[in-house]
């Protein structure tokens, strides 16, 4: 592995008219490249986990709306609006849970039709997939100074997940807290679970931490009440898929768990989610879907079948859990630091 | 995977003079059998987890023991009793967190003190070994009885580690309940824990079962929260390394999560444990000797490292965690269940 600083690590970048994703899937042994170029290349590369992260997959979905928008032009001009339905289809259905895939469809498609029907859409339609992009990486420098303003000197802090520059577009969520409060000495040590079963904790989160000179301990995802019963964390810091109108917060299977063994330990809990991660348009978490996925990412592991090859054997997936908001100390968008969120919290954000 | 019954899986046996053990870091891909005839590579192979689960690590101790007099009378018959003390303490040092290991270590020297100075101890010592190894079948198959009668018809089940034949003389603790309970008709479904990182659950859970024919679904460790907020966990039933004079429980890393989660959730906690494995020397479960193991088996899973190899990327690898009393319901010995362990209960067991 050649050690990078995370201002060279990207998920996303934008090169020579081309989506260029680094693949998810085989870090942090390979640093190998997928490039896109079209709407249905970006909706397989988020499906199949080329890229994933909340915030990233929102970015990659705006310009695989630009792509949608191109492409239906010079096939289609005189009905290029309605045309490009079909790439935005594709990608709204590339996964279900991160509302920001949805927020940023909505976006590019809200653009679209604006547009004359009559001109080439591309120009405005890439600048706003920038723009959105863009956006997101200053939302990761905002929430990481408001977080970071929240944690006292001396703190241990668990993460869950990946949360990254490899899910965002700049320094992360939770991540982008980590790091600006390591930065600013507050913090005295980084836990991260692994994150079964596709080890985002120990695959993306330890590489990117490492590459930062950021030390970081890895643990099994059953072993965090032990660790806070230790006395040895102060904050649990997670990003979000979606988080629902009343504060409830979908993320990584697990989040869940350690949220309750945070609120019986006196471990405080902070969500860290741009507003483009939160569905203002859900009550509540019970009404977020949350992704199924094959039975065989829990019966292998680092690639090894290690479960018997039987009948009978089976697994129970979930990529998501629901955290109720009233497990949450603190959700710290780019617009705001809601404490103890509600319905009535969260409605004042977007005010 | 050749499918067999789970009267045919045997965890150790005693074969030509030879104890016998299934190396369990194998399987589920390969069965291979580790043969040990002195207590040095008895207590290599418990070292090594080649044998694991509290009551098997106390068999095989017993026959460890019985080697170790026997080569003491034949090297210094003269003062046998004392030179079998330096196997004997080979054998506590191999794994430090179940008790059941001191325990037979005590029996088994308890014995030799008895026996005369002036004759071949063998004999007497090899028939308390396997009074050790039989009275484990027996008390496995009286708890799995007594735990199947708490459970009510239709229950779904969770338990976490491997518990069975593996990890006993016969049907297993919390392993023996479930199949008696399936037996009995009284088990809709069962989940597994697929027990990160040495993967337990997936390993070796997930192939007695479906040895028997019981279908399983594994989940990963974080999961269990959700699982249980979905509605379809009655019980959530494990075995022990150790339990407290107050009924606190020593076991595999993600018990503790899983009890804090299951009393959230309105679901009961069951431990399954022969007697053996409660030290009534110690007061609470702050005293038990908690084993930690490498970085590695975190840093890697399926036999792959899957973490960065880079300087500041570690691992928190304790094997064992600590479940207060408080959350758990009952604990199903096979001379009584307790419900509500504390240490009046608990000391009532004894009497």
């Amino acid at each position: 592995m050649v050690a990078i600083s995370h201002d060279t690590v990207r998920a996303l970048e934008w090169v020579d008219d081309t989506l260029r994703l680094l693949d998810q899937r085989l870090l942090p042994g390979q640093e190998v490249y997928v490039d896109c170029n079209d709407a249905s290349s970006v909706a397989t590369a988020i499906a199949d986990m080329v890229v994933r992260g909340a915030p990233a997959i929102g970015i990659a979905a705006a310009y695989g709306a630009a792509f949608a928008a191109r492409d239906a032009w010079r096939n289609h001009a005189e009905s290029w609006q309605k045309q490009m339905m079909q790439g935005l289809e594709e990608l709204r259905c590339s996964r279900p849970t991160a509302v920001n895939l949805a927020w940023a469809l909505q976006r590019m498609h809200k653009l679209a039709m604006t547009l004359p029907a009559a001109a080439d859409p591309w120009p405005q339609m890439l600048a706003e997939a920038h723009a959105v992009h863009e956006e997101d990486v200053a939302a990761n420098r905002r929430m990481g100074r408001s977080g970071a303003a929240l944690i006292h000197s001396g703190s241990g802090v668990l993460t869950h997940c990946n949360t990254g520059s490899l899910a965002t577009g700049g320094l992360g969520t939770a991540l982008g807290v980590i790091r600006t409060a390591w930065a600013d000495g507050r913090i005295s040590r980084v836990f991260a679970d692994e994150t079964r079963p596709w080890l985002q904790g120990s695959r993306l989160t330890a590489w990117e931490l490492a590459a930062d000179g950021i030390p970081v301990d890895l643990l099994v995802d059953g072993a965090g009440a032990a660790l806070m019963r230790s006395g040895a964390v102060d904050w649990v810091i997670v990003g979000a898929d979606r988080i629902a109108a009343n504060g409830d917060v979908a993320n990584k299977i697990g989040t869940y768990s350690a949220a309750l063994c945070a609120r019986q330990h006196g471990v405080r809990f902070m969500v860290v989610a741009p507003t483009s991660t939160i569905d203002m348009q859900l009550a509540d978490g019970e009404q977020i879907p949350i992704e199924s996925r094959g039975a065989e990412e829990v019966l292998a592991a680092g690639g090894q079948r290690v479960a018997p090859v039987a009948e009978g054997v089976g697994a129970w997936n979930p990529v998501f859990d629901v955290t109720p908001a009233e497990l949450v100390d603190v959700i710290v968008t780019e617009v705001g630091v809601v404490h103890g969120p509600d319905a009535e919290s969260m409605a004042r954000l977007f005010e």
